[in-house]
């Protein structure tokens, strides 16, 4: 079952995504805006129990992606939070003692199927593979071993990055994460019902076919339990929030010489029981 | 004219400040439920024009202050942009090419006459004096020369800062600069009409009546346009976008030994024209 948010003849709709097409379900709840609505209500059994029997709204290719939860009240992202990842940095510096964290702006995401905007300003666009939780009930303080409770749903992430932008500033990478339109997310949410989802997950990432990301989420340098734990002691976490919780070694910019996007590259951003998460580049017109 | 965002008797509402209370105008205009909402508009004069010749609905000391614009789709903060910032850094680097930026969350800061809340993790809650602009007319890679027709209005912020926090990990900010309640916005907004009204305006901050902070807008190392015209450049700004345009020197960090707020401190953060941000610090309950 996956729940997915997608634009058909101009309107915004959310529903369930099936394999012969897509069932939209806002129509039917207009008080639930986004799946964010439908998240905070604790409802994502109840609509997909509702679209049981239903014929497909939209035939595949009438519809296309955008993010899955449209409008999230925050999404915060995680740095460097894979073995080598560290050492990528060549800075001689040991393994931080605390996740670096840095926030996204839901403008920097396209959904699925949507090209990575490549802007004329720069031309270091890279990728990021990674697995995105969103928060199903909110919490402050959420000790580790009740982290996985606080999940509602699973999708995927590239996190694309204007990887030159990053190093702009004395300090912080906002500049560098935050291009319109630079990075993507979805296609849909899976539901979060079992450890095991999360727990030792193959997460790769494949540029024009070629393996460049591949890791598991058992070898993270902090786990997902750890990362909810940390990021809930200083802001509360509410439904519908994003956490992007690190991407492995390989990006581009680690490549001598670095192996940057273009325009026409297909990136496919893929973990096991998630799905698969595809874009193309293009130039900004 | 100030307007603001209050709370009286459970309910939040906007509308205009006045020596005499407060006019609130939302409950007639339902459609727009929030400052942003007005700002999107561009009906910052029709409402002020609509409160002329009302009385108050809300006597002085009957309601609280919120943040002026509660649900911004964007809080992007500056930092080290004043001259002696880069060099209490006394990392030996030369001042940046590029303003270092991060990201709060609105819910990281009170209204004006809140109490800061210091957290049970750490005592190093430190206060940064600062202006903050919003904006009205959206765009993308603004020129300098158009960058204060997209501002709407400005306010202040103390960008309250848990200090050990912002060092926490290899890279950003974020963590320290986002626990909840632990800064400021307000009292209210002030429309911008007029470039005199930031080029070259004293801001202080004063704790228990000490000045601590003290400068001038004209002395920023990235100027205000150029802080719209370099943001602007990797996202679009829209209506009721929030830029925090950074501090002077003197945080209490920077003293030897650190003077760190403690409970019952009170923090002003005045500037000319903009009025006067008041909060206390309590330990969080």
């Amino acid at each position: 079952m996956r729940y997915a948010t997608v634009t058909a003849e101009g309107e915004q709709l959310w529903g369930i995504l099936r394999d012969d097409g897509f069932v939209a379900l806002s129509p039917d709840y207009p008080a639930w805006k986004t799946l964010r609505n439908v998240i905070e209500a604790g409802a994502l059994k109840e609509i997909a129990q509702a679209a049981q029997g239903r014929a497909i709204t939209q035939a595949p290719d009438s519809f296309s992606f955008d993010i899955p939860v449209p409008d999230p009240g925050k999404i915060i992202c995680v740095g460097v939070n894979f073995p080598d990842r560290n050492a990528e940095y060549k800075d001689g510096q040991d393994a931080p003692p605390n996740p670096s964290l840095f926030i996204r702006f839901p403008q920097s995401f396209v959904g699925h199927g949507q090209p990575l905007i490549r802007p004329p300003e720069t031309p270091q666009l890279d990728y990021e593979g990674e697995i995105a939780i969103v928060i199903g009930k909110g919490g402050r303080r959420i000790p580790q071993a009740a982290a996985y409770d606080h999940i509602a749903a699973l999708t995927l992430c590239n996190e694309g990055t204007l990887r030159d932008w990053v190093r702009h500033a004395k300090f912080n990478v906002t500049q560098g994460k935050n291009w319109d339109r630079s990075g993507a997310m979805g296609p849909g949410l899976v539901p979060f019902t079992h450890p095991a989802q999360l727990d030792d997950v193959r997460l790769t990432t494949h540029v024009n076919g070629e393996l460049r990301q591949d890791d598991r989420t058992s070898r993270m340098i902090f786990p997902i339990r750890r990362q909810i734990e940390y990021i809930s002691t200083f802001t509360t976490l509410v439904p519908g929030d994003i956490i992007v919780t690190g991407t492995p070694t390989g990006a581009g910019a680690r490549f001598d010489p670095p192996r940057f996007l273009k325009p026409g590259d297909q990136i496919r951003v893929r973990a096991d029981g998630i799905g698969e998460l595809m874009n193309t580049v293009k130039d900004e017109a």
